[in-house]
């Protein structure tokens, strides 16, 4: 997206404090606690509190889950880990966050719904004067991305998107490699979310949910982020480089309704829902220091589970693949070999991977979401910009409605705005 | 390409023999030699050259290479191996081949020239009713894609393309496994060439060869069919599918110009060169049953070489990937995990690799070589259909241009003719 780069600029040519203004204020004093509201504590949910009550200084005061069980199980939790129990809310169906929103018990939120909700509770809770800490993907929509940047500017609050493998620790030496300028000019980067998540898509009773719901109804790359995060901060996205086009193809369906057909019979009216969502998505990026990413989105496919994510870097003087765990830099490789990233990790691994492995190790992910929770109530203490702010967060989002757009229009180049 | 299929279909219902009329009649009785001549005896024609000499029953009466010290090292290798020595042509320049055509004294011809001249030197050997085996690609522009498909109806000759890949054992077992339906629908393929062949854009007098003309002079994919040729076997491509449309995206170029500056100095007339080919062009392709095929072309990034091509295929009810030689079959495999291709070769190793695996080893590219010698030799003697033929040639070659078009017209979608 074109703008951030521009008004980051304005701001600093301007003589604004960016920090005030992208809301890069600390909200509690070094011995004060944070107080912290999270929505949504089913799967995901869960997984982030627990690692929110392992951060010092901070308080969870509030839960929110429209599912009775959710909510209680999520109190429950708090007072297990010795916090006062919290107050509950969600209890007056899908709008009851807003209520808990209006408490000034509350300095953050941490928002980890079904993904078509995470755009509308974030803007919200910005406008409350709430920093706010999202699941991925950001939002859905282009109204929606604008609204969060708008969101943002307008309240001062602090954002941050919960990408978790942009803390993965080889996304991360890969970070501190591309920094120093050891890929010099980037030409091409592939990356893509390949994960056969189908068993995702109904819930015990039988009936759809949320993100059967997505494969049913939408097209496109719905799930960008964990992608095109590490590529776009390696690239330069949004700080030397940004996106300005991009073009997306997808393929027919089968894997959704084949997996329900298998589940619930072939007579079943789960077998007869029509799943609109091609199986794979790919979608082709350019940048406007010419670049090319190419992003693949896969979680319907008959495929056996391996990596998840995989992402390569191709550069002037450096390349790198995450599927062989391999790298070869001009500058430091013996020869025109590849060699294993470990052995270049002494030199280039993450200072907050070499503090933490220990802790971060156990928390799920490979630890990347360890980092997360702990960077963004770092960051909020501390009054340091957001590790990954509004302004990615919607740049990497906007590939929803995007590559949509362009597979609707017969996968026309569609300008990035 | 739609066409193929259409007149296919429109020969078969037609009633008129399809041998005859796509050129399959026998060259040679059984006992009787094909008389072959080689257009050009560089590094690769001298390879192909070598292989042929090896054929039982052929007879290399003719070569031609407009380099003197070519020609004479190529009429002396047929000489060594036991036969007479054959005419020599290319003294005359460029067009010198056509008088090697005129000769009665020749049934085939193999073409190893600089990519440019393919289609042009295949449609004329055509016309003299010569059958052809023709070095990828087929051809370079649209109008030399319909020419050599005229040419070949109306000569009534046989003609192959000479696509190693399609012949590396592994590609073959998948090609079986996917003949047997294994994969189900298709709906995603990911190949690619990507292999840096800086090395070979100078000759040694430091002049810019043919393969640097083309990274200086074209953008697109300009080496699709290594990558494309095996993926379009598996998918069905002008059988039971088509290409319906494509559309192309570049990047930068540094390599080409970093590759002569490093070479010959930064002050050098080469470092001087403009190169418009981007390190890496990506194609995506979408077939008339709604798969996808991701396409990678990338011979100018600085990056140590492993596997110069690579393929995946993604089908309904199996995954295969080149990459890590893994695959999964739902009806074959062990449970949702991936398993070593080489676990089902007992089943899917075609009878070629069987039947003549000691023989195949040392010819060169894993073997693939001696397959397509022997391959087009003994189709023409024994009047098979081409194993590669006129249609799937310039369909996978069509990329060259369409890919280009794409390009220049801002990424735009192409359909194709």
């Amino acid at each position: 997206m074109k703008k951030p780069i521009n008004r980051r600029s304005f701001l600093a040519t301007a003589g604004v404090t960016a920090t005030m203004a992208l809301g890069r204020r600390a909200v509690a004093g070094a011995n004060s606690r944070i107080r912290c509201g999270i929505i949504g504590v089913g799967r995901r949910g869960t997984h982030l509190l627990r690692l929110a009550l392992s951060v010092p200084q901070v308080q969870i005061t509030a839960v929110c889950d429209i599912q009775p069980v959710h909510l209680e199980r999520g109190r429950e939790m708090v007072a297990k880990a010795g916090q006062a129990r919290p107050a509950g809310f969600g209890q007056r169906g899908p709008k009851d966050y807003l209520r808990m929103l209006e408490s000034n018990d509350l300095d953050a939120v941490i928002i980890a719904t079904p993904m078509q909700d995470h755009g509308v509770m974030a803007i919200d809770a910005l406008q409350a004067g709430k920093a706010v800490l999202s699941e991925v993907a950001a939002c859905m929509t282009l109204d929606e991305c604008w609204g969060l940047v708008r969101a943002v500017e307008a309240s001062g609050s602090f954002y941050m998107l919960a990408e978790n493998v942009c803390y993965f620790r080889d996304c991360m030496a890969v970070m501190n490699m591309a920094r120093q300028g050891l890929f010099g000019g980037i030409t091409y980067a592939e990356c893509g979310y390949v994960h056969d998540c189908r068993f995702l898509h109904f819930d015990p009773d039988g009936s759809l949910n949320w993100r059967g719901q997505l494969a049913r109804d939408y097209v496109g790359n719905l799930y960008p982020t964990h992608a095109i995060g590490p590529v776009a901060q390696w690239t330069g996205i949004n700080k030397s480089d940004r996106i300005v086009s991009l073009v997306s193809m997808t393929s027919r369906s089968f894997g959704a309704h084949n997996n329900a057909s298998k589940k619930y019979g072939p007579e079943s009216p789960q077998s007869r829902i029509a799943f609109s969502k091609g199986d794979t998505t790919t979608t082709m990026i350019q940048t406007a220091n010419g670049a090319v990413i190419d992003l693949r989105y896969d979680t319907t496919s008959s495929r056996p589970h391996r990596t998840t994510v995989y992402h390569t870097l191709q550069g002037e003087t450096a390349s790198y693949r995450s599927l062989t765990g391999d790298v070869w830099i001009e500058s430091k490789s013996e020869g025109y070999r590849w060699e294993p990233l470990t052995r270049h990790m002494a030199e280039f691994d993450d200072p907050l991977w070499k503090q933490s492995e220990d802790q971060a190790a156990s928390s799920g992910h490979g630890g990347a979401d360890f980092f997360v929770i702990n960077e963004f109530f770092a960051a909020l203490r501390d009054g340091r910009p957001s590790p990954i702010d509004v302004y990615d967060a919607v740049t990497w989002s906007s590939v929803i409605p995007l590559s949509a757009a362009s597979i609707r229009q017969g996968n026309a180049r569609i300008e990035v705005p």
